[in-house]
Order: C-alpha cells, then sequence, then structure tokens
C-alpha cells in the first residue's frame, strides 16, 4: 500500500471515557476497552503525528474539514464546485404518517389481541391481569374467540369438552397420519399438522354437524318426528346420535355427566333436551341410536350461547355458521396429536411403511 | 323379455312377522313395512301361483332344491356332474388370530391413550374419571404428554404457561400467515396450519432453546459469567434474555408473576435462580437485557420436571431433547391462530395481496 | 463371578470357514474375520478344555445336549418332567394367506401405481419405458390422473399450462406465505406448504371455476347473454373474464399462443370458441372485460377432454368434478412456491414480522 | 315523511347521455339505461318542479349552491361561520413515495419472478417466450430455481429426474397420508400436503443425501474404500447404495438409462463414475449393494452443475447445501400425491380407520 499524499482529517471518538472513573462500554455490550494504548486519546495524537489534520473536540471537527479544503482550493489544487440546491430529502414514513402529512392505508384489520403496549392484551385485558385473576384456558378461549369474558361456567364447559375431544386413540385419520409423519424422523408441527388436515366432514366434524342441525330443527319448530324423518328423505344420518357400544340401557357416562354439568349450572338446556327428544324418537328405532358425546356438546353448546345473554341472535347465527366448534375440535385433538408424536419419539419408531398385503391393487 | 322354462324354486323371506301383533321392522331403521299386499305370504302365494316351486317354510328350501334338481336329472333334462371336494374356506383373520391360529405383528406400537374399551382412557385413565375428578386442560396434558398424573401445581403452572402463549397479536409470523390463508377463503384447519408451520427456530423457539441452554450451563457448573460469554464466543444470543421494552428497573410482569407463583408451589426453584443469576450478569451489561417470559417459562419447565421427583434424570433428558416445551407453545399459539381465523371470517375480509411497493424486486 | 458348576453344552458356529480359501464374511458386510485365535475351531477348542460338551459338528449338537441330560436324571441331579402336548405354533400371516387357509381383507385400493415389482409402474408402464420412450412430464401426468396415455399435443398442452402459472410474483397470497415461512427458517416442505394451503376458491381457483361454468353453460345451450346475465344475478363474477391491464385491443399474448397452439392441434375447440363468444358479449360491457389466461386454460382444457375421444361423458365430469385443474393449478405452482423458499434462502432473510402501521387495530 | 322546508339545490348527473345515439352504460356494466322516463333530464326537471334549485349544467352547480347559501345569509334565516385554515390533507402514501417526499423502506426481497408489468416474468424471461420459444417444464424450473437459462440436456435431465420420482405406489409414507386424508373428505390442497409432509430424512431424502455425501467424499478425495468405511464408523449406511431387489447382476434399467443419458450428453461425469467405483467397493461386499437410482440421480445431479460451467463453486455450494434436489422430489412426487387424491376421489373411498388388531398398546 502507497503513502496517502492526500490530506486527511480525522477524529477517533470516544475520548469522553476519560472522564468517568470507571470502564464505560460502547458498542456492543460484550466490548471490552482495553488500556492506555487503545484510547481515543492515543489513537487520535497517534494520526496526528502522521500528520492527519486532528481537531481538539468532535465539535471542531467542522471547522478542521472546511480550513483544510479551502487550503486546497488557495493552493490552487482543487477547484471549488458551485453549490448546487440538494434535492428534498425524503422523509421516513412513520415520521411523515405521524406529522399527518401523509396517510397510508392499512392493509390488514385485527380485533383481537393488540401486542404494541408493554404486554399484549386479549380483547383489552392484558395478560397479567389474566394470571392475577386466576383465569383458566376457557377463559382465555373465550376472550380470543368470542372476545367477551364468559361467565365460568361456561368457559369450564369449554374446558370439559376439550378434555374430553383431547384424544381417541391411535387409530383414527388424525393421530394416524400424525403418527406416520413422526416415524417418518418429521418435527413436531410437521407431525401434528399432518394429523390435523385430516380433520373435516368425516373426522371430528360430527360435534359442528350435531350443532347446525339441532338449531336449525329447533328454531324451525320442527318435531322429533319430522326432524328424524326428513333428513332420512335427505340420506343423511343425524349427527350426534349413535354408538358403537353404549346402547339405551347402557347410557354412555360422558353424556350423563356433561348433562349433570348442564342442569347444575347452566340457565336453560332447551337445545340439550330436544336432543333428548330426538334421541327417545330414534331409540324407539333401534337401541343402538343413542345421543352420543358429539350430540351431548354440540347441544348444550347452543344452550350456552343462547342461555349467557351475551351474544345477539345474529352473532348466534355467525359463531355456529362459522363453525366455532369445529374449533374446538382441533383445538382439543392438538392436544393428543401433539402426545401422539412425542410417543413416537420416545419409542424412537421407525420408518412406517403400510404392508403392500392390505392393499388392493386394480384398475 | 320371454317366457323363463326352467324351473324355479324360490322363497321370499319375512313371514314370521305375522306372528307379531305389531308392526315389525326388517332391514333399515326406517322401512315401513306395508299391507297385506306386501306380506311375504303374498309374495310368495304369487310366486307359486306362477309355477314356481315354493316351499312352505325356510327350512323345506334346500329341501326343494334337491327335489327339482332330481326330478330333471331324471327327466334326463340335466345330467349330474361328479362331486369334487370343495377348496378350503379361509378362515376369517380375526377369527384365526382370536383362535391362536395365526399370528399377525403389529405394525404400530402406542402408549398413551386406549379407544377400544367402553370409553377412551388416557393413560390408563378412563374419560368420565377425568369429569368426574376435576381434572383441568393441564391434567389431560400431564396424561397425555408424560404418561402420568403429575401433582396439580404442575398442571396448573402448564395452565399459565398456555395461556401466556395463546397469542401475541397479528403481525408475528404465524398470525400472519393465518390471516391470509383466512382471507384466502380456506377452511379453519387450513389457516390455522399454514400459520403452525412458521413455528420453529425463530418463531416460538426460545422458550425451548433457553430450557435447553439454561440446562446445559446449570448442570455442566458454569458461572453466569462463562455461561453468557461461551455463548458470545459462539455467536449465539442467550435465549430467555432481551426485551423490547422492558427494563432492569420496570421489570416484565407476567415474568414476576410466574416466579411469585413458583416460589409459592414449586418445592425447588434452582435453575430459575440460575436464570435470574444470569440476568444480573446480563444487566451489567445492557439495561434491557432483563429475563423475559420465555426465559421464565424455560427455566421454571426445567424446576417443575427436577422438583416433582416423578421423572428419572434419563426421563428428563429425553423430555427436553423432544422438545415438549416447543408442543406446548405450539398447543398455546393454537388458540391464537384459530382466534385470528375466526376474526378474519367475522371481519369478511378479502383475498390478501403483498403491496409491490413494499418489495425490493432486485436480481 | 463364581465357577459355574452346572453342565454346559455349547458350538461356536463359523466352523466351516475353515474350508474357503480367502477371507469370508458372515453377518454385517462390514465384518473383517480375524486371525487364527479368533476361529471358531480355536473357540471350541477353549470351551472344551475349560469342561464343555463340545460335539464334533453343529449337527451332533442336538446328540450331545439330550446326552447330557440323560446323565444328569441318571445320576439323580434332576428328575424328568412329564412330556405335554405343545400347543399350536400359530402360523406367520403372510404365510397362512398365500396358503389359502386365512382370508384378510385389504383396508386400502389403490389403481394409479404398482410398486411391487422390479420396477414401479405407472398406469401399468413400467418407469423405464417412460424414459426409453422419451415421454415428458405431461404424459407422466396423463398416466398417474388419468390412467391413460393421451396423445402427445394433449400432454404438450398440460406441460403449456404448467409452464403458464407455474409463478405470478411474491406478491400473491401463496408465495407470501411461503417466504414468510421459509424467513422463519423453517425447511422446504413447511415453506412450500404454507404457500400451496391459501390455494383455492380466491387464489388460484379462477381456471377450475371457468371450466366447470363455461361447460355447464355450453352443455346447457346458453347464449352468452343467457349466460352472463345468469351470473350477475347470481351476484357470482363470470371466471375467466377481466385483466388488470389487458383489453380489446391490447389482447393478452399468453391467451393467443395457447388458442393457436389449440387451433393448430386439438380437434375441436368449441368450448374456448364458446368462451370467445361470451368475451365478445362482456367487451360490449366494458373495454378490460377480456378472456384471460384463466379463461383460456379452462376452456381449452374441456376441449382437450372432449377433444381426445378417450373419455366417457360421466368421466369428463368426473373429473371437471373432482378439479383436475386445481390439482394442474397446485402443482405448477409448487414450481414457483420452491423457487421462493430457495430464493429467500439464498438471500439469507431474516425473520418476517408485519409493520405494525399496516394493521388497523379494532374491535 | 313531512315537507321539505330548507331550500334544496340538487343536480342529477347523466345529462350527457343524450349526446349519445346509442345507449351509453353508466357505472356498472351490466346496468342498462331507461326509457325517457328515467333520463337526467326529466329527473332535473322535476326537481325544478319540486322547489328545488337546479342549476343549467354541472359547472353551475357551485354557483348555485354560494347563491343559495347568501340568499339565507342576507335574509337573516343563517349567519355565515368565520373561515378557518383547513388542516393539511394528508397526501396518499404512493404519491408521496412517487414524488420523492417519503422514503417507505421495503420489507421483502425477491429475484426471481416479476408480476408488475403486462404479463410475468421469470428470470427476466416473459411468460410468452417460455411459450413461443418451446421450453419444458425442467426449462422454466431452470429458470425459477437457478436464476438462469441451463442449456437443454441439462433441463432435460432434470425432467427425467421428476419423471422418475413421480410416484412409488400408495404404500410409502407420504401416499399414505394424502390416501388417509382423502378419505377423511378434505379437498386436494390438504391431501397432498398431508403427504408431502412426511418428506425428509428418511423419505425422500436419500437422492439429497447422496449428493452430499458423494460430493464431499470426491472433493476430498477419499478413495471409495476409504469413504465406505468412514461412513461405516459414524453408523450411516452409505446413501445411494442398495436396493430391495436388484443385485450386481441384475442392474435397475432406471439407472443404465440415467448414466447412458449422461454418457450422451454430458461434458463430465466424474462424481457418477465416483459413485460407480463407490458401487464396485460395496458389491465386493455383498451382491445387493448397487447403485441404486437416488445415487444415481445425486452424483449426476452433481456433474450436471460442475459440468455446465455455468455455477461458480460457491454457488454449486449453496445449491447443495440449500437441498435443491429436496425440491425436485418433493415437485415430482406432488404429481403422484395429487393422483393418490385423485383416485380415492375417483372410487369414493369411505373414511380410513387403522386396525385396531394392527396397534400395540402397551405402557
Amino acid at each position: 500500500m502507497g503513502k496517502v499524499n492526500k490530506p486527511v482529517v480525522a477524529w477517533v471518538s470516544g475520548t469522553c471515557a476519560r472522564l468517568f472513573k470507571s470502564e464505560v462500554q460502547f458498542g456492543h455490550a460484550g466490548a471490552k476497552s482495553g488500556g492506555e494504548m487503545e484510547s481515543a486519546q492515543a489513537k487520535n495524537q497517534a494520526l496526528k503525528d502522521a500528520g492527519a489534520a486532528v481537531p481538539t473536540s468532535y465539535e471542531a471537527f467542522e471547522t478542521a474539514i472546511k480550513e483544510t479544503f479551502e487550503k486546497l482550493v488557495e493552493e490552487g489544487k482543487i477547484s471549488s464546485v458551485k453549490e448546487f440546491t440538494p434535492p428534498q430529502i425524503p422523509e421516513d414514513l412513520n415520521f411523515a404518517i405521524k406529522s399527518g402529512k401523509v396517510r397510508a392505508p392499512t392493509h390488514i384489520i385485527s380485533t383481537i389481541s393488540d401486542d404494541r403496549g408493554e404486554e399484549p392484551c386479549y380483547a383489552g385485558v392484558p395478560m397479567s391481569s389474566i394470571v392475577e385473576q386466576g383465569y383458566g384456558v376457557g377463559d382465555v378461549i373465550s376472550l380470543l374467540w368470542f372476545k367477551r369474558s364468559l361467565p365460568r361456567y361456561c368457559t369450564h364447559f369449554i374446558e370439559i369438552c376439550i378434555m374430553l375431544c383431547a384424544d381417541h386413540g391411535p387409530c383414527v385419520s388424525g393421530a394416524h397420519n400424525t403418527i406416520v409423519t413422526a416415524r417418518a424422523g418429521k418435527d413436531l408441527v410437521s407431525s401434528l399438522v399432518s394429523g390435523l388436515l385430516t380433520i373435516g366432514p368425516r373426522f371430528g366434524g360430527a360435534i359442528d354437524d350435531a350443532a347446525r342441525y339441532f338449531k336449525d330443527a329447533y328454531d324451525r319448530g320442527l318435531t322429533p318426528y319430522e326432524f328424524v324423518e326428513s333428513m332420512k328423505k335427505k340420506g343423511i344420518r343425524v349427527p350426534g346420535i349413535g354408538h358403537r357400544i353404549k346402547r339405551g340401557d347402557n347410557r354412555d357416562k360422558r353424556v350423563e355427566l356433561l348433562q349433570q354439568f348442564a342442569h347444575t349450572h347452566f340457565p336453560s338446556v332447551k337445545y340439550m333436551e330436544y336432543a333428548v327428544q330426538v334421541e327417545t324418537y330414534t331409540l324407539s328405532k333401534a337401541n343402538n341410536l343413542v345421543l352420543n358425546v358429539d350430540g351431548a356438546i354440540g347441544s348444550l353448546f347452543l344452550d350456552l350461547l343462547a342461555g349467557s345473554g351475551m351474544f345477539s341472535k345474529q352473532e348466534i347465527d355467525e359463531i355456529v355458521g362459522i363453525g366455532y366448534l369445529n374449533g374446538l375440535f382441533v383445538l382439543a385433538r392438538s392436544i393428543g396429536l401433539i402426545g401422539h408424536t412425542f410417543d413416537q419419539k420416545r419409542l424412537k419408531q421407525p420408518l412406517y411403511r403400510h404392508p403392500w398385503e392390505d392393499v388392493l391393487y386394480t384398475k
């Protein structure tokens, strides 16, 4: 590297470190300032010794540059160029928005949570309040899904539903796909997701369907007979009715517990009672056509919405239309699917390959 | 269609319906038997009238077939073929397995839940017990993920973590992708899943990382100084330390609440105390390097595992290795992502298109 | 460890290695047999020296065991137990199935490919034939989706559609979500999938919709006027019509190229001609209501199916009903989404966070 | 409704329609202007008749308002309010950016395609060129993944790889999960995605692994012996070597075809030759340790990159590091997974439930 012939004006910042007794950090938290040789003073002195124009303080830097420039012009080494008006420096967007000069349309609307303050809020409730006031998981669901704080019996009911739907063994579509993906050595999220994607009309959809059909039938004032027979005509099985093992004389204990809970806490159980009337009719047809857990949850969820007095009719229609119960099932079953992923990883299971013998290869 | 010249032996079943006073259903529950003209008797009579050989009962059916056959042979209309030994009829697989004749290897192993009985069991506990005994969501997670019933303070702590991680506004990767997918008109599961897939090393991974690094450092007996400086050398930021807003003199209330809870209920908080010592050191470097919620959850989860006395050292290593905390974050955030999906659907938001102006198109 | 007092009958296998001149491998391919000291002979001799009963060959092993046993009985050291009939050893399932003793129902049916032979077959065509006969990607799609070998002009058309739909920039829903996921540090599959999940009614669905509506209108004999006006009444925009930039006097070159290709190769373009008639009517309403690429692909796909003469009317209905064109779009766009993932990884882009300023936080 | 006492100044726009001979549309394309009675002129006349102040043209509207206002002030019916300076109207963001007043940082960078013009470009090449110049699917992949136009023999090789990897029967993880999801009644994207998520280290990862390991071994100058034995020490099976059926004396035809193609077209096949040398060594160990399709594709992909002369060493490392071959497998297998979805939907298969008998329920 050759010698620098151009005049150099330089300044090493950090001289104020001298003014502090103890060691002071500049820049990255971890930078450790060194001894005398590394001080800014020493560096400035070295630059001066090497011929650079070094001002006595940062404030004098501008003047030093100006003097050096004017000296070069005077000596004829450089010639001054004509001043021109610098182009307007564009303002920073956020500053321009705040000062009202620019209006930027927002592209996203969100109403359930706000993370801009010191701590996130769910429907206006700060996270720390949620902990301090002893809220449960059901209450957080209430805030984030329903945007209001439902009474504790409602959020407790939501929690019971989550517990009842959390898992249903390794053979159902969702758990099966999750197990296969976990055994392919994939990460937790991929395994969970591969299983979740099977949830829909045929797997997990019965709760949501039960709520929809019971609501429609009840609201339209159909008798159980009219409801069941109209479903039969359309070729649709009544969702929420029917069980593999349970019979009219051997009821599902889970259904009974849900009913007990509702009788104790809910102000009204009209939808559930309607579902029971439907069951009475279907039991007259076959002994296994009992009200099952899906039907109990579906009808009681309608009672929760209607009985709480916190939703308009239109809001209830919207909630049922969008399929909130589907969300409840999806959330609940995630517990099981994550559990199955952990299970396979603990067991160090190898890649799954479906046995050829179980496949009918045809045309 | 021409006349049938071949002899017909026929029988319409259902004649026993006569023996019942009231109407009896055969076949599908909804089939309604008709009047006299539709009775089995009437149909058999009609067949007889048309020239068919109709036995007097189902039991006589075989004889009628035999007699008709022999008559045809006698008349020389057909000739008898030689009897041959019929091939063995293969047994039904499930029957053969039960009778011990065949052993079919199983291709899947599962240890967390069993759905073969009257009601599903989680780690051996029947669902109805879970409701009756007032279990919470955390207890079900305990059963399905840890395969044991952890003390209530542990499962309560898990619930608090879920509530704190349930959402963090619409701008983070997960919520954003979920919002975009919901606005593309896709179903709940697709919307949720599209967001979940962003969870990993950079989004949501800090809790798991905090647990891993704190565990490793504590177990290896590193001083906070050694730990932080060794991380710096590796160029890794200490997970669980640092906050956008919070400072040493303005602590995060959520962290304080978690610490309070642990001090009250946990038999030991050694990992959390280690994390606090690490914080003391990092705060000496910069005022915003406080212990954050991720760090608090990560270290306290280690105390939960170690303090409960229900896990062997090897089991704890496995749990941390597999990444259970990641599962906790994924489950928790699902609540928020489902909430964002409902939110966008309620708001009837149209297809999102990222603004061209926000993209630097380059080579 | 104490001395063994019980009589030992033992045999180390591997003595036949002696019979081979060169080194022979037993067990894992990498096991290297050692020197004399490690030979089976040496080990057997050592056992004999230590007092074990060692036979002279593997065949004599059984006799040695019997003799030792009888000697022990004779000496009164042990007493003989009564022989009992051993339980039937269950047969291996696959052997039992092959020998016709058991029938195992298959749970899965598959008709498109077979991987049981030396090399996989697509719809009966072995993979090597596909390479040897110079098939293209479109031909493989033809075999796996349509289960028949469509003429080359058809599979070429499919390839052109794939190329045209492969990408549409980084701002559309799919690419955007893929970019966000890639920037969260997630793997290729997760990134791709997060984007794919946005494909549906509002993003990518126009091609499929165009085919459906044009088919329905044409098959029902609606005039363009009747078709467009009936859509308007239902509040549905005619899919495949309309462009952001293109106008009646500035046609989309891609549409023209597709039309040219079809005019040259397709035996009939009746659906496309119908689409053009619809365009003529919509252009009389507004100059930007031109036939776009979606409409061109959708209508020409109908011509492909109808014109090839290889599908029954019912099969065509099924293909349109199932939504094969959706599959074509999904496959094509996967090329772009994978490309965007690679792009972000090459660019080492950090975690994306949507800017707060772009969100309207409301209630 | 009472009588309006306040003075009304009104104007119905659309009077210029008079100036056109034929019917002219205003507003929505479908609005049909009516007869004389509905004309703007008629409406203005009716307003005038009813006592409103109706100007003679739109331009006179402002004056009419002013006159009416001044008349009311004059009559003392209203009093004038003091003029005040209106607040600055914020400028529209895009306008402010274009005029250089505001600088908005971009949050996304993208380099592979541009959709802002008349038609999208892939790496600078407009879509219509792609069709006109007879490009194939491999060429589009070349543009979108490699950002350059690779020679036709390269893109042809890519297409062959896609065809060979498109499907491998219904029993592998990916197809299996896709089939299960399709049978759960889910849409095409969900079905495809559920299968894709199983692709990773154990399923589909061998091609990518083969490329990585062969590259590393060759570049480091390891002999086949050193390479294979070092893998054995690490407990890793050599990827790309080994076949279920194929043997040293019964080679895989697909491998031979790939090799033939490369020998004919590639300027160099050094990596593939190295793979063959590795095979020679492994065949000396066991007769089934042949170079398989994965190994052939993996090594030849390295030859493609190195031989084309279009990539720097660093770029090749990046491509192998990011895992482009994984992308190729994912894209290829999507063809098969979409095919399996269509297959199950055609077959109208019901919900899959894994048989209990195939599960070992344990603790």
